[in-house]
């Protein structure tokens, strides 16, 4: 992680909080691998500080089992990436999914857990994601006012305990048909200062747009009133100014905090859709690397629903993104 | 532009065809402003051909009606750039909406021009755009074989003739209305190699996402199944891999032709939804930069639906992410 | 020039100024071509201050002459980027050296005009260069004193006044000789804040040495006590740390203001090495595209020493790479 | 290391050898502390191929002496990056220097192993450089020739063996003294393709300048005929061109193999200057952090002169450099 500033208070316990949340076999929807995903800080911080130059942060897999990926050798898994890294680099490293492994997330929410710091202690921003659906089950969220403890009450981490109930239902149900679910992750950022952003490529939304599509699984990404918003009129879609305190606000925010690619001081809302982890217990038909037929066993462990484990993984992109265009921003003196 | 390989055949002429598809005043559905924004080489190509070296285009304004934009030096339109801006930078140059005007996306299509052509040179790659939903008015077009041809039949770029018809009495409505109307263009990407993208942050459909939120009233990007696929279940979303003349292909495309961030050569789907612009001609409540109530009163020209002139733009947007990544391969050996 | 803060003032006339210094024909010992390279801003100024976004220059050629290039076509002048540009893109533009003409350095002095009062307004350095040394002539300068109203005392921009008429002799001789001369550029940034410069690949002397050896015809660069340094013991070589009014300074400055690839405070003194151009005004042998011998006849204009016409491009490289490192540091909080 | 292309081989062992000829303690002319400096794959290698996914390296401190460097918490080493870190950054990590230690190039040295396989493999370039000059000791080498055997047969690393024995000397001397010593190491890299490099800013010699000049100590560059030849004229600086079997080469190499910042296939001569280092056994008059004035101890352990430990950080530098623009200009086709 390299740009981060120098006297943030960070810890390896801190660090470890955020990848807690993202581990595999922390509860019964998960998979049921169980990794410890141990942090240890290589560099850049000293005393308690990061020092301003590059922070190596290192998480060693413990609980890699080659067997179970012994046939990936051979044979494409359907929606996995084992055929497009071989089309890409005429090699792979099959144990474990090698670099397409969800596993690579942990440096995600590692450094995120850094750029988090940074928001709150030099721009008080605090980020909250959730999930906001599972297959058809939506839940209804108040974005202004949920809280990190109210997402984490639950294992699934759905805010709404009434939809949260039923979620788990779902998810268990899955489990026992060796199936998966797919859903949407929603996040708000609050107290974002104004003015974050660039004004053509490198916008606020795209850059979180980017930073969402790249984790894995997820099809799709939406700001504000995204898709729906599609479908309203401009006299209607438009937010009235007004001023407050001597602040200009908006009186709805169906920009979801953004105008013009640079943030206008409101809540930043969006939302990451993740399809159904293509991991399923199921037999299924596929080729093998030279196109003859073959047949893929289920075997091994599986995530039935990646939405509880995709939330901390939401936060830690927005956090980053967030935190680079405050940088930027302060460069503009 | 910069990046470009040598040798690619380009003249102004191919350049200025896609600026003509996007510029205001085509037809009667679009902004009446009329301009011919003609574009100039100035560098980077000769005798026909890129030179390798960076290519700069020049296209001046012509019909920039600053009078009309005298209001907005004061006061803050609704869902616009103008609080952000000045909230960002403490100074903006009203007329024309500075920088965030839309006229930006003229530099997008003619850059993009070139990278379709460098595309259909080097990799016989063809990409169609169009659009697909207006409010609630939603076609139905195969993407497998869609043509330009097809697109350009009708003003609204809808290829669904019957759908279009209404599509287009839709939009009349809302200028009569003096209100405005968003929707959905839906783009193909056809005979991509497999094989483009990077493995962690900057998968193909990240950065296509990025590139297309970037475009002005871009809210919302999916890929292949996107949102809906969230509903299915694995079994369901799957895409099965078979062998075709010694090819490995899949069954379904719910992947929309990228997997684990990478293309696997299928037709590369997405969607970007457009929200309805925030221009309207209407009296709009507001506030002036000191904070104090502000009414815009309904002046100047408007564009009631921007899905037909965003069409090019989606096409060149996505020409560059190819084209980018498809050197990014090439440059592996 | 995108990343300029907002708010900065600036005008035509001042980027003209800098051009005017750079421009061919403005004295009887540079090149007699001559172009009044003025400078339109097509972007990114409002009002006489920069608005934050990009920001667009233009100046036209004007007195390109394409018939003295026609010879160019065919064969590869000596130590010339003709045969190189043919051996990267397999294409080029031979009239006027294309992007490889030093023309090119009109967007860097004008670019570098902007920079300088960024630096000037908001962290009030100073740049000063001048020519050190003409073949064996070196002059003798107090870089800690030095103005540029000294530097422009005279035609060939060296503060030195006695060796600077030996210099301008030379000069002449050359040019009636028609043949060239080569020498060497120090250049001075006074005030610039201690903490500018990254800790590994992007150290503030690094980058300064990439932007200067990028100028066309340099060839050699050093900071501080360079080459010369080498000849030191360290017990000779090292700069004693004092505390003066609170500040801790050093008492010599071999490091040349910049220790551990970061500003000390001290002044930053660099040096560029500039060969004799290859362009002269006699017969030459060299091959044509296809490995036949041939002969180039003196013809066109040329400059017989580029130093004095180097010094407001260093200037300009100097405050851009200086700009940049402000910026960046800025970010850090 | 990010960008390395596919089904490369590479082992531990073969970054192993590099790493042997950076380390301390290699002999009696190096510091001696000594540290084995064990290179670990962590990623992007398997089964002895790169896999085109990001390398990483881990090379573990051992004999970091913490107490050596207790002193340097509150006094700043004359010539060294305390002040500078301090001052950018208002913390650091007084042991080992931190990030300012030259310990950092071993990830140079490494990944720059991995540089040389990729540019042997996929392009027959070979790179050696050696010691040219300590002090005012200068070597005569033929650079067409000369190779690692050469080279490695003293532990001065100079191929001219009568000038390395007085070397060794002078180095031996320096110690017995507690002081140090400067010089020049010179680099040549054969075979190089015509064509590499970019027209502009990123100039062959431009990145390989800053590339060398990031090493520690570096406070100079030069790339042919470098400062030597500014005392040239024109007639006689020109490489004249000739062809010999088909290939176009030139008569003299005063370019360096480099022509307006891209390759002509000629061979790439660079040299770079090192000062004497900073760190002597000698009582140092310096200041603490409050500006008072201090005593610094000679303590600890001293390499009196870096040069023959510069000489594989100067490849790897170098190799890294040319890989980038060879992948650079593959890309374009």
């Amino acid at each position: 992680m390299d740009g981060c500033p120098p006297r943030v208070p960070i810890t390896a316990e801190e660090i470890q909080v955020e990848l807690d949340r993202r581990r595999p076999g922390q509860s019964r929807i998960t998979t049921r691998r169980d990794e410890a995903d141990a942090v240890e800080i290589l560099s850049g911080v000293h005393g308690g500080l990061t020092l301003g130059s590059p922070i190596a942060l290192l998480v060693r897999n413990t609980d890699a089992r080659s067997a179970d990926y012994q046939e990936m050798r051979t044979v494409f898994r359907p929606s996995h990436a084992d055929f497009t890294y071989q089309a890409k680099y005429g090699v792979r490293a099959a144990a474990g999914g090698g670099r397409a492994s969800a596993r690579e997330t942990i440096g995600r929410v590692a450094s995120g857990a850094i750029a988090r710091k940074v928001l709150a202690a030099q721009a008080q921003v605090e980020i909250v994601a959730y999930v906001k659906q599972v297959q058809d089950l939506a839940a209804t969220v108040d974005s202004g006012t949920v809280t990190r403890r109210d997402v984490d009450a639950n294992i699934v981490r759905c805010p709404d305990a009434a939809v949260a109930g039923q979620m788990i239902a779902l998810i268990d149900q899955a489990r026992a048909d060796g199936d998966s679910l797919g859903g949407v992750v929603e996040a708000v950022a609050r107290h974002v200062p104004a003015g974050l952003g660039e004004p053509v490529f490198d916008k606020l939304h795209a850059d979180l747009g980017k930073a969402l599509l790249s984790i894995p699984a997820c099809k799709g990404f939406e700001v504000g009133s995204g898709f729906a918003g599609t479908r309203l009129h401009g006299s209607e879609h438009n937010d009235t100014f007004y001023a407050e305190n001597g602040r200009i606000r908006t009186r709805t925010n169906r920009s979801g905090g953004i105008q013009g690619g640079i943030s206008n001081g409101e809540d930043i809302i969006v939302r990451a859709a993740f399809k159904p982890v293509a991991t399923i217990l199921r037999e299924m038909e596929t080729v093998d690397a030279n196109g003859n037929p073959a047949t893929l066993q289920p075997r091994g462990r599986h995530d039935p629903c990646v939405l509880p484990r995709a939330v901390p993984i939401v936060e830690a992109m927005m956090a980053l993104v967030l935190a680079d265009h405050f940088l930027r921003q302060r460069a503009l003196g």
